[in-house]
């Protein structure tokens, strides 16, 4: 059996300066973590702040205490339905807290969702990686 | 420092029936998985059967040798930036594979990126929750 006219798009591995512009091009984005060895993922409000990534969260949320310890992912990613094409962007790494105080707040992520934030989460990539799928 | 005007949409919980209304309604989706103890995030065109989510990978994937064993999230989301507004659902589950023959072609997700994507995987949730931010 062919199933080649299943796949009419195809794959490409993007740079690392694209990445980092397709992650700044967004405003929202997902957090994947691990909580007893099993992933959730939950979209946040984040920014992109050299090479890292930061996002605001409460610390009394599961993401929140979650970003205590252990890797994290971050991924942003774009789709067009009708093209069939577009791009994801992967960050793999640690996060880390940080002291709001240490963060300009014109610089801070702006969430969209109401609530206390308290808590601000620095994401350091150990790899980021991104790909592009383009129709045909 | 009140940082309520940084907070303009909140969120609500959404039922059951239409969690399985959005995740239907989109074709792209991500699923998590835990490799070595750090979350993975990787988009695949999906669809919904039943209360199961299916899609398609190569054996010879980390995505694809990662769904023989351990729990997995599914995730889609849809936001948009004029209103700061969206929603998001989240399946947490368990993976299996899934006998090729035993999916009728026409309800077999169809990938849109090119290549060999013999393994089909089924998603079997534990549980899926959603929410949605409104914007004001």
């Amino acid at each position: 059996m062919t199933d080649e006219h299943w796949y009419p798009s195809h794959t490409t591995e993007l740079p690392l300066a694209e990445c980092y512009e397709l992650l700044a091009s967004r405003s929202v984005g997902r957090v994947a973590f691990v909580v007893e060895g099993a992933p959730r993922v939950v979209p946040v409000n984040h920014v992109v702040d050299g090479e890292d990534i930061i996002f605001r969260t409460s610390p009394h949320t599961e993401l929140g205490r979650s970003m205590a310890h252990g890797p994290v992912a971050f991924e942003v990613d774009d789709f067009d339905d009708f093209s069939q094409s577009g791009w994801s962007v992967l960050v793999q790494g640690s996060a880390q807290y940080e002291d709001p105080d240490a963060v300009p707040t014109e610089e801070r992520p702006h969430p969209w969702a109401e609530g206390a934030r308290g808590l601000i989460v620095r994401i350091r990539p150990r790899q980021v990686t991104g790909r592009r799928l383009i129709g045909v």
